[in-house]
């Protein structure tokens, strides 16, 4: 069976095209600047050479049909026929409180995704579109959503309420959702097979540390809290987003600057973390290169992001009452030994031991403590596309 | 010495007159209703029967007035002569980043206090009205100002800043300053001294529950991070308080019911928290009796707000990396044993053992764990006014 996953952005479009008879990945690529005269394809079929292409590309159609049309290229391609592709997974950014799992996209699914743009107005326009432009380039294909917020339909409901008049969740379902997670599922599950362990005996935290960056605290099997909450901007310190403020800061700034919503929704999501703090930018390597040449506010925007995460690890131990392993996945978590040495070090309360030699790798799969550590510390890329096409097959085998 | 203890809100003056020989309350009471012609005095002798009257009071200095008369007495009296008052310590919500201790008010500390009107709009005002009436009414007695926040002075840079853009600190201190720092540090010292340990040495989560709630790490004698912010809207719930929210909400919900900034900053504050969620008031004995009746918010209600004090007592002991000792005090920490005992409970992993039936008290200094419990919990009745009446006569003898 050969699953073709897309995420569709709104000016791009990722994707990978897995053999799942062993999981291998037949191609990827990416189409970036859809919408313009000089859209850019960049297709890396494996054990062929890459391959990069200019061409205008307009819309979502055209970019998928360039994809399919590459895939089955005689030179470049991988595949005979486009007839090969089984299934497509479609990453879905916002699945609201219907979509608990991965679906398959009929027309009520999409109407229901319609109603969702509300709730992600930058994400699933442009996922809703990847979906119809697959559709009418592979029409006799099954399309399956699956939804960044899945994974967290088992967060109790204390935890995913505010404490707000409950009326704003009456009228306009205002709660925590979370997202990444499709990332966190992975992770998650990957961690308990590495330990050989049933994953519904475990407690485990996952830190999925990319420019967006969220934790989530997994018990026995289930998502029971996240850090971010009705949008991506809530809880840890990320790239540009701020994560947790008091509240109140907001009126407070709006009325001092005269800024519009729009203006303060831009600040708290785009000029603040650790772009905000350092002043200098928001690539973690920019800022750990200027903090060791001694610059003051990347070194404080680095404490405060990893003073960020320790605080969250230790509610989420809390709100289990427990954790056996805390993994380490993204950008950030996979390849910044630092980050993660400072942070495991000040949790030795926990019975963490950081194993400085072990943890001195990037993106591999590995466990970081010591033998004798009371809590696992791993580090485990991420593969969200493999997440996407395993649910897709599923969901394929299952209608069979 | 004898100490008059002033904490003035805007319509209200409440007061403590100690005698610091043996820190005994020789009176305490409230004038209530200032500013109207009904304003009601409440005065409690310590020996001799209450005394209530009515009359006009239509500012802070005639009740000030009021009180001084009432405390020279024949009859409801417990001085002689005002001349017996040594000195007046007033509690000050807002010391902003200039006051880090109490402090001898001046005429420039007067100023600064001015200045910080703007960070403490509510509260400020009223302090420095309290300040001004005191002076006039005892004009050769010295007066110290106890700020609620100096106790938080010592939270380190990474810990207190946002991450907003830096230029919002520059341009208005935005930063968290935490609130309740006179009962957080009473209930800190005295769980010390009760276990026998030197305050310096032991790593402390103070819960200061009442209608507003905070947490605090105090780490070897210093408060190391607070949960109440910029404001005191931060953090837990409260009785009508959302604390932590998804900020990204504001906006979202600003736009869908065209609020101005004044009503987002009501809803927040007033209409949110214990009320908002249980819809059927703030006070806890009543949503703990609906609970009990079944009413499925006021379960809930309580539910999330358990929930937020357990997440936050873990994320202090990973801020600290361990802890000794928690104490709960104010209304709802001194004398609610469910919340307790259901939140010691789920902290079983970090090595707490709640004693059901110590935990079975209100209002009385006792540790609630058992005798092999590692992490200790206390309940401690706050009292802010003996604190500030501490300060003051340190800050006197100091000046002499």
């Amino acid at each position: 069976m050969k699953i073709l996953v897309l995420n569709c952005g709104s000016s791009s479009v990722k994707y990978q095209l897995f053999d799942m008879t062993d999981e291998s990945v037949l191609a990827k690529g990416i189409v970036e600047r859809v919408g313009m005269t000089d859209a850019i394809l960049t297709h890396r079929p494996t054990g062929k050479e890459k391959y990069c292409h200019v061409e205008p590309i307009l819309e979502h159609t055209s970019a998928i049909k360039v994809v399919t049309n590459i895939l089955v290229h005689p030179e470049h391609g991988v595949i005979q026929d486009v007839k090969e592709i089984d299934a497509v997974g479609h990453r879905v950014v916002h699945g609201g409180e219907k979509f608990s799992q991965s679906t398959l996209i009929t027309q009520e699914v999409k109407n229901v995704l319609t109603e969702y743009i509300e709730l992600a107005p930058l994400h699933n326009p442009p996922n809703l579109k990847g979906i119809a432009a697959a559709e009418s380039v592979l029409p006799d294909v099954p399309q399956v959503g699956v939804f960044d917020t899945a994974f967290h339909s088992t967060i109790p409901r204390y935890a995913y309420l505010y404490a707000l008049p409950y009326t704003l969740y009456q009228r306009y379902r205002i709660r925590r959702y979370g997202f990444h997670g499709t990332s966190h599922k992975f992770v998650a599950r990957r961690v308990a097979q590495l330990m050989q362990k049933e994953f519904s005996a475990l407690k485990i935290i996952t830190c999925h540390l990319g420019n967006g960056a969220s934790i989530t605290a997994v018990d026995r099997g289930k998502s029971v809290e996240t850090s971010m909450g009705f949008t991506p901007l809530e809880g840890l310190i990320m790239g540009t987003r701020a994560g947790d403020i008091d509240p109140a800061i907001i009126p407070y700034v709006m009325a001092k600057e005269e800024l519009s919503l729009g203006e303060v929704d831009a600040m708290l999501n785009k000029h603040s973390g650790i772009l905000g703090v350092s002043g200098i930018g928001s690539d973690m390597r920019d800022i750990e290169k200027a903090a060791e040449e001694g610059h003051e506010r990347a070194q404080l925007a680095l404490e405060m992001y990893r003073y960020r995460i320790r605080k969250y690890i230790g509610a989420y131990i809390a709100a289990m009452n427990g954790v056996d392993a805390i993994v380490f996945t993204a950008g950030i978590g996979e390849n910044d030994p630092v980050s993660r040495a400072i942070i495991g070090k000040q949790l030795s309360f926990f019975g963490v031991e950081i194993d400085e030699e072990r943890n001195n790798c990037r993106g591999v799969e590995r466990e970081i403590t010591t033998p004798t550590s009371k809590v696992k510390l791993w580090v485990i890329p991420t593969n969200e596309e493999l997440m996407i096409a395993r649910d897709t097959m599923e969901i394929l085998m299952a209608k069979e």
